[in-house]
């Protein structure tokens, strides 16, 4: 096809909108789309608002990882959070900062699966903005909006003692995913099995997001995305709530044994420091929902223990390059 | 000081963090502001929401921008889209993107800034994300929400002939500050008058905040954020509404004459195709209010035109290099 190698240089910003919007749905609570100075949102309850950005060479590896790949995981990243709330999302805004050369079909990869991911989870691609960027440069940032549907935020900190600890979603997949790539696995040719699962995890993350509400109408007092590591987003939960959180081996058993296929004997470290999973982690004070497994239980104290055992916060940081 | 040459590879996220968040104001419409998965909003009317990005080295030069200076100039870029549709901003979202050899003292300027004026606005920042980036790079994204109070929206396309067309704000001013620092002006010793002013609008622009808020109680029947041009945002808005906009040289004769001081006959070019300047545009069918200038009517036909003559929609494109 002719249009391989354009280039963004090639189409004028106008251009390349007039191709982008129509790959974005609109939806019902979306009176005004993309196309005007701002978008506008339905009248509704309370309005949950995050964002999360990827930059390649840090965040993504064009070795590994496409653009539907990069929409996917950024997608992910927000939406997990509106879920981790107790929101159900309903908007993003995207933004794109593109060194002139990249090839237009990049974008557009990305705009589709930014579009039919959103789609698929009731979300409307609202607005967005489009940067030119030095030699080299690309990065997504993208806000997501949701609706509380007049229930109370669930908050990082309404855990008590008590309360049983619980997840919804895999643990320790996506850091198996990296060891594996990092270890030259090649997700095209992979065959089926935990490690192929792994590859996909960690390259194009789900996220649990009707679990969110589930957990928020279930009563949770307390939830998190797990988007940094079990332990240190665990303890974000224990800090902001006062409380330790006591994991249980038998809880985690289930996820080190099915990664212990993957990458043997740092299955463990998998489930307990890896970062950008997306799970949600949440504390119940009573019957923990279906499709939540236990983890662990919430005791009086601070921190986080298993089998006792106080464990030191690590996992994901941006910027501490000691942290990992 | 000590803390001058510190780099952010040197802080933990959470460390830039605790010294980030406490710059940032919350306030009334904010139940739960950053620090949590997602922040939240009061329940109010329907929401607007906008992004825009900047990147160095095609948004801004450190050579000629502070960190003080980029958050002033991309806060404005989104205040102003929230208002050119008649809302009241309320809240923004912000993501640094940054080269972990990025002086600390960038980003905390960075937000210090965006801090204060975002709360001079009546703004609560409500939540971030911060990335690392390759060497070298360094990129701000902020979205803005907006409270339309109950009001419908003031869309591009509501204009109709017989319409007054109404500028709110400086012309010209930014482009004429970017032409005086092509030629080798300095703002640090340029002495007061209208260069001075020109390169401060550049750096530093603003935006007439309430003035889209009033525009929408006075009946405006469309409005635009001038960033791209008053021609190439004017054509936005005529090919939006099906109608003609007849500039008057006399309505733009002022602007023009205040500005030939600074860059000479590069000033009525300046006036039409000069990007950047975040005044905002409007079409009123009966009395301009207060505040607003008178620069055309709205007649019908298509597309801009100045004294009869056809204008081509030239101004700011971000990929497309042959459009400036």
């Amino acid at each position: 096809m002719v249009t391989t190698h354009r280039t963004l240089a090639q189409l004028s910003e106008g251009g390349l909108l007039a191709e982008i919007l129509p790959l974005f749905a609109g939806g019902p609570a979306v009176p005004v789309g993309p196309g005007d100075d701002a978008a506008v949102l339905a009248p509704g309850k309370a309005t949950v608002a995050t964002t999360d950005s990827m930059v390649r060479g840090r965040d993504w590896l064009d070795a590994w990882s496409s653009a539907s790949d990069v929409a996917t995981k950024v997608l992910t990243q927000n939406l997990a959070d509106v879920a981790a709330m107790g929101a159900v999302p309903t908007a993003v805004l995207v933004s794109l900062m593109a060194d002139p050369s990249t090839p237009v079909d990049w974008a557009l990869d990305f705009a589709r699966t930014l579009g039919e991911h959103a789609a698929a989870a009731g979300v409307s691609v609202v607005g967005g903005d489009l940067s030119s960027a030095p030699g080299g440069v690309l990065a997504v940032s993208v806000t997501a909006l949701g609706d509380l549907e007049g229930r109370a935020p669930v908050l990082r900190s309404g855990a008590a003692p008590g309360d049983a600890l619980a997840v919804r979603g895999t643990l320790g997949r996506s850091a198996a995913g990296l060891a594996l790539l990092e270890g030259g696995a090649d997700p095209r040719t992979e065959p089926r099995g935990i490690r192929a699962e792994c590859l996909a995890h960690h390259l194009r993350p789900h996220t649990p997001v009707r679990a969110g509400r589930e957990a928020a109408e279930a009563g949770a007092t307390a939830m998190i995305d797990l988007s940094d590591g079990l332990l240190r987003d665990g303890h974000r939960v224990a800090a902001a709530s006062g409380v330790r959180l006591a994991l249980s081996p038998a809880g985690l058993h289930e996820d080190v044994a099915s990664l212990a296929a993957a990458v043997g004997d740092q299955a463990l470290e998998c489930v307990l420091a890896g970062g950008e999973e997306h799970s949600l982690l949440a504390t119940f004070p009573r019957d923990v929902p279906d499709g939540w497994r236990t983890v662990g239980v919430v005791e009086a104290g601070e921190g986080v223990t298993l089998e006792g055992v106080v464990q030191q916060p690590r996992g994901w940081d941006h910027f501490d390059a000691g942290s990992r």
